[in-house]
């Protein structure tokens, strides 16, 4: 194998795929990153098993010449390094090739590595993928989408289905559910026939793939293709494919959690109301749960209020815009309702209760496509 | 106790003496920021044994009010929590009270903090430093000074004074000096005699405190005061004062370590031969002891090159800018030498060996107030 490529095009391919690189893996060849080259352009792949990426260097792309292939072939070469080397380079064009028994030579102005590389047959296969099955969505929406929901996944282990994302196909709409047990985020998007919406699926794909995608995912309205398989998800993007298995097991029916009804419907500013909560939270983070209080006071104010004996208290006044129905007083923890309000855009939201010990349901912008639920704390 | 004040000028003041706040101590009241104001401003003061620091906030200061003091007093607050308090206010204008039993009201706008205080009593008092033994540097020439030695203290323990930096002062200049046993640095700042260059020292400053005192200087000209007493150093600058204690033993003479004579004399650009160092040693970092080998080509060109047998190897050809003297083949730390680079400002530096074994020695531009030295590393 021998290809000259552009440093910038190499260095994006390579930061794409590192996501997907094992650290810790009993398998050492997926500490590396394989490299593939013929003439169609240059293909990097890495996994850990649980996530495979791909990312793709066209040889050319709209007139522009990314990498020219002298020669075709394989390698994998120790992810950490190449990346490193690379990245440290300091001309614009790099030429990599691989001598006899996988050494492989990059080379650059005056400078010349010599990685002592593995063979690219004993790689791992990845799983095929059959076409059939695909929907499509826009990468920004895809991105919002992940971000609006993935931060509530349970990061304990005791009930491994709660570390996933839940999502439902059916009827032209996905819904994407995830839920630790203190508090949920559900988040609603319409399909369209033409890009698959009739299909029906159930399936729950790890809190971590998602994480990891949403970092390599830009924010563009280029469609991404996604394929279920029985235990795959593929998104398919421009140049870039990325792989994940999904959970095995039933995701508990969270759609009666939450309450249909209210008694108490209080409209507040989003960013006045964080930063009230975040200054709460300051004394509560002492204590171990985090717990702080919200109480209306009249129909135009907000208490928000913390009390931590050994440290000390905080009172704060907000507005309310707006307040229908019975006084509340309520306990909950101020991380959570944090993560709730970073996750929700808008400038105004909306909190649903319905009693002091009841879930209770936050919108921003009476924007229905994201329902937040959360526990209240029992304080006495 | 009671005073309104900025937000900001109360910010950067906590900030600037968060650094000395005892994390570890088995004093708790050392965990706290003490406030103190009078009718000149307000002082805060933290400690941890080790360094000392002050900050006040003149409550008039160039026709600004910078504070208003209605009841003067005293009053120790909880480090972290009065810091993050202070810090996520909403309001330019803070105001903060004393009540009954040291309990403290913070207010701003709509919100009102209640803190358990201590008594101000009860903070142990900071060493009395006569004002006799004074000189002066500007702040920008003592930070220099500071981050072109304070880099190459010993990390270890084994030899509790290579910790710190020596500072000689004799004969209108101040020599620092500070090595680890592999490498040193040497700065020479000429005083003159209205400055104090005509007293004499010779002493050992922990490079810890050096560390954070150069973080809290501003790089303008104004003058800092350096006052030594036996065991303690207080640099006073505008609204600040910051004080020390020294490191007790005696530091090793270390000018006959520098060699006078030399057998090769190579003169490189700075940032290229940065990049070179710093490519080589990626690869030399999987061996535990980062060394790689600079050879000399021919008059124009040096060789940087590493090898670790199961990685790799790199080569790389870079300019010389002059070279005299013999050929010379020789192993060093990278890591050290690119600390070495960093210290040193200049786009040109010299290297000056004197064989394979010797240690050697790095200026840069001409500039001899800068002295390097590193030892070589054998490798067979």
């Amino acid at each position: 194998m021998k290809f000259f490529t552009q440093k910038d095009r190499l260095t994006a391919a390579i930061q794409d795929v590192l996501k997907a690189v094992a650290t810790r893996t009993t398998i050492p060849i997926l500490t590396g990153i394989k490299i593939e080259a013929d003439k169609a352009g240059i293909k990097l792949t890495a996994s850990d098993s649980d996530i495979s990426i791909e990312s793709f260097i066209p040889a050319e792309e709209e007139d522009k010449e990314n990498a020219e292939i002298i020669e075709p072939g394989a390698i994998v070469l120790p992810a950490r390094f190449f990346s490193e080397i690379v990245r440290k380079l300091p001309e614009s064009v790099i030429d990599l090739e691989v001598v006899d028994h996988f050494k492989t030579i990059i080379r650059s102005g005056n400078i010349e590595y010599n990685l002592n590389g593995l063979d690219a047959e004993e790689y791992p296969r990845l799983p095929k993928i059959s076409e059939d099955g695909a929907f499509t969505l826009p990468a920004d929406l895809l991105k919002t989408l992940i971000r609006q929901t993935v931060f509530a996944v349970s990061t304990s282990e005791t009930r491994p289905i709660l570390t996933g994302v839940n999502w439902k196909i059916e009827n032209n709409q996905l819904t994407a559910v995830a839920t630790d047990s203190h508090r949920l985020a559900m988040k609603k998007v319409p399909l369209n026939s033409s890009s698959g919406g009739d299909k029906v699926y159930n399936i729950v794909i790890p809190g971590k793939s998602l994480n990891e995608l949403v970092k390599i995912l830009d924010d563009s309205r280029d469609q991404v293709e996604i394929v279920i398989t029985g235990n795959h998800i593929l998104f398919k993007a421009k140049n870039m494919l990325f792989l994940s298995r999904l959970l095995e097991g039933n995701y508990p029916d969270t759609s009666r959690l939450i309450p249909t009804d209210s008694k108490t419907v209080v409209k507040l500013d989003a960013k006045e109301y964080y930063g009230a909560v975040d200054r709460a939270s300051l004394l509560a983070r002492e204590a171990k749960n985090n717990v702080i209080k919200f109480s209306t006071v009249d129909q135009n104010t907000v208490e928000i209020s913390s009390y931590t004996p050994e440290v000390g208290k905080v009172v704060e006044k907000i507005r309310s815009l707006s307040m229908e129905g019975e006084d509340i007083k309520i306990s909950f923890n101020a991380l959570y309702m944090m993560d709730a309000l970073r996750a929700a855009d808008g400038t105004e939201l909306t909190i649903y209760f319905t009693g002091a010990m009841r879930p209770f349901v936050i919108k921003t912008d009476d924007d229905d496509s994201l329902v937040q639920l959360l526990l209240p704390v029992r304080t006495f």
